[in-house]
């Protein structure tokens, strides 16, 4: 039998879903795995006010150092997210010889790095599968289940706030507002929702992917980020008409030495299966060579799927033999590689704008997207109306994001123009 | 550095794909995982029509005891499919203390049990990535990925001929016949299709499944196991007016200790991500308790897909210490656990029979369906003809396989019927 210590530090929603789990599944995991899980000791701040019932044989504490400093413990388990003290609370770990389970994507993604290579020197293990998509197998798929393939690209929706949001508008008929209001009453955006529509979380997740797939450190403040709130209703309706969907993807490209990364919402084909991925559920789309392109898809937050995720990374440590071999060496930079600008990216591009209904406007647009080499592919505009501004959608060839804001700049100045124009990019995903 | 003497069995196209993807690899596996993979012995039987060059320092033999008599192989990769020799192969390798990878789904779904064991009491690893889904990490990801999760039910479309068949069928709107010659003319079907075409391919990778999710060996022959051969354009037609969509289906269900498992045409909504696996794809869609459903979809065959998933398996093998733990006791039987008999599965139907357009043909066949007490949620008559037999479309609520069975024999028997009526089942994923 393999009795591994635990020292759980974060006992809040996460950490008491994987205290719940390793109960539930105690006898599996000894038939199974033949190894036994103790949870040693339990660190937490509120401590005395969570509910520690059942767990007789642990020891609660509101300090760092009796886990960190307990040589019984084997694997340390840090569910308190952010920097501080997590970071320390990691490292300090590492360097003590203990494994480090974490769903810290803040953590991966500022110092993924460094901390892959403290636990490398100290012969130690770093598991993170929670922290990107929570359960669903993606870190484990990327670093494992295809291990010999060269990544090309990764699209993911591995923010579920906003996709619930996306989903809502086109299903439900209704305003961002709205479905932001919905999101938060079902528990699915915070009160303070600003980190998930802004698009940072997904930029912390997509560093990581990053760094699995490609090898290449960025830095998060380095990804292009665009959040969703300036996506109306009507952008969602103009997209359902053209059969296409939008969705807030996370995207990493690989052009010989040069990477693309950044997250915007993303006009997709409606029957790509990345198009199907509604609600709160998560999805990364891979191109491997040569593999070709896989999907992963599944619940991407919540108590137990991050639970979920969290086992797993346990129960794989366990299976490993004494002498672990560790993975692999996630801290090898490929140097050759260097993160392209935002404004050589290339894409096709929708563009809606609010023109006044007269003669020689859609001229001018037009002259204006043609000086910069821009060709529109298709053009609507629904309604007609001689007094008022009316809402003009076109879609665009491929062109660099540079020229496309440079036209913008240049219509958004016409007469006939009111407010700011919107632009959302498109993707082709096969 | 570890080293790892491999003896490949079965050079043809998978085999030749694994061949060229170490040597693609070599560098990125030994910087990464401090390994090396040498091929010291190829055995074939047409090894002298085989393009063996490049591979001057490995030995070619027609002889399997070359392999697996060697000392000096450290792992056999067996590709040559079937049961004979290749059960002789992997039994005899992992008792002489050799790991095994294999990609053979026939051999793991007819004696899974008994090669687990003998794994396991030679401690010895036996991978097989490859068998279900060549590359995509299906069986990681149900082994190791969601591990600590108990399976609820597996819904996959594992057959990329039907599934192709069926995508072409669909978006071609051409015949089943058209569509299986254009899969064959594009090598996605063989010259004599019958074991893709007739669900059995599914059905063999099903049987591996559920041995890995519910811990049940089941035998392929007591698999219900449907083809695709009687969908007729007019049903691919009817789905899409219901926006819904046909998939052969191999589903595996749990309740209590019972456990469903069937192969056959399945309609689901349009709106499921199943629904948008389209062509050769393949996917698997898993409801695990607590993760909830996830979805993993690739490439399900080909050379390079197929050798992606054998890599992996090495460079998995190769990670592992030098006391490699094994996975888990995948012998273990779950004894409780008992296969239902498909009379008593509950879904509900699509139904379409030829019925002569005649007053009362409905009634009498209401009256059937409602003496076996089978409710029908929606009827379609497209045409009227006084002369000809028209097309009728039923969907009922949820019945029993047995009744819905017993009335069909007696709808058959009306004289307003005509040729065999088609009854196709629903299910709801969600």
């Amino acid at each position: 039998m393999n009795k591994i210590n635990i020292g759980l530090i974060g006992f809040g929603t996460v950490g008491s879903g994987v205290v719940e789990l390793l109960q539930k599944r105690k006898v599996f995991i000894k038939n199974r795995f033949d190894s036994e899980f103790v949870i040693k000791t339990i660190c937490d701040l509120d401590i005395k006010k969570r509910d520690t019932r059942g767990l007789k044989n642990t020891q609660l504490t509101t300090k760092i150092d009796d886990v960190v400093n307990d040589k019984d413990i084997d694997v340390v388990v840090e569910l308190i997210g952010g920097l501080s003290p997590a970071k320390d609370i990691v490292v300090n770990s590492l360097k003590s010889g203990k494994h480090v389970v974490t769903a810290n994507k803040a953590l991966i993604s500022n110092y993924g790095k460094e901390l892959f290579k403290i636990a490398q020197e100290n012969k130690c293990h770093l598991y993170f599968e929670s922290s990107v998509g929570a359960g669903i197998p993606i870190i484990k798929s990327i670093t494992e289940g295809i291990v010999g393939n060269k990544f090309k690209a990764i699209y993911g929706i591995i923010n579920g706030t906003c996709n619930f949001i996306l989903s809502e508008m086109s299903e439900k008929n209704c305003s961002f507002e709205d479905a932001l209001k919905e999101a938060q009453r079902l528990g699915y955006a915070e009160s303070d929702p600003t980190l998930d529509i802004n698009g940072m979380d997904s930029a912390h997740k997509l560093a990581i992917l990053a760094q699995l797939t490609f090898g290449k450190f960025l830095k998060v403040k380095d990804i292009y980020t665009e959040g969703i709130t300036q996506i109306s209703h009507d952008d969602i309706e103009y997209a359902k008409s053209l059969n296409l969907t939008i969705k807030l993807l996370a995207i990493a490209k690989k052009t010989n030495n040069k990477i693309e990364a950044r997250v915007h919402p993303t006009l997709i084909s409606k029957n790509h299966p990345l198009a199907s991925i509604n609600s709160v559920y998560n999805a990364v789309y891979l191109d491997a060579d040569p593999l070709g392109k896989i999907l992963l898809s599944g619940e991407g937050a919540g108590k137990m799927a991050a639970a979920s995720g969290v086992i797993s990374d346990l129960i794989n440590f366990a299976s490993k033999g004494a002498d672990r071999k560790l993975i692999c060496n996630l801290y090898d930079e490929n140097t050759k590689l260097s993160l392209g600008n935002i404004d050589d990216v290339e894409t096709k591009f929708y563009i809606r704008f609010l023109a006044a209904d007269k003669p020689g406007v859609l001229s001018k647009i037009s002259g204006i997207l043609g000086k910069q080499g821009i060709s529109i592919n298709s053009l609507t505009q629904k309604a007609h109306n001689k007094t008022a501004a009316v809402p003009v959608v076109m879609l665009t060839d491929y062109t660099t994001e540079k020229k496309l804001r440079t036209a913008l700049n240049a219509i958004k100045k016409l007469p006939a123009i009111k407010g700011t124009p919107v632009a959302i990019r498109m993707e082709k995903l096969w």
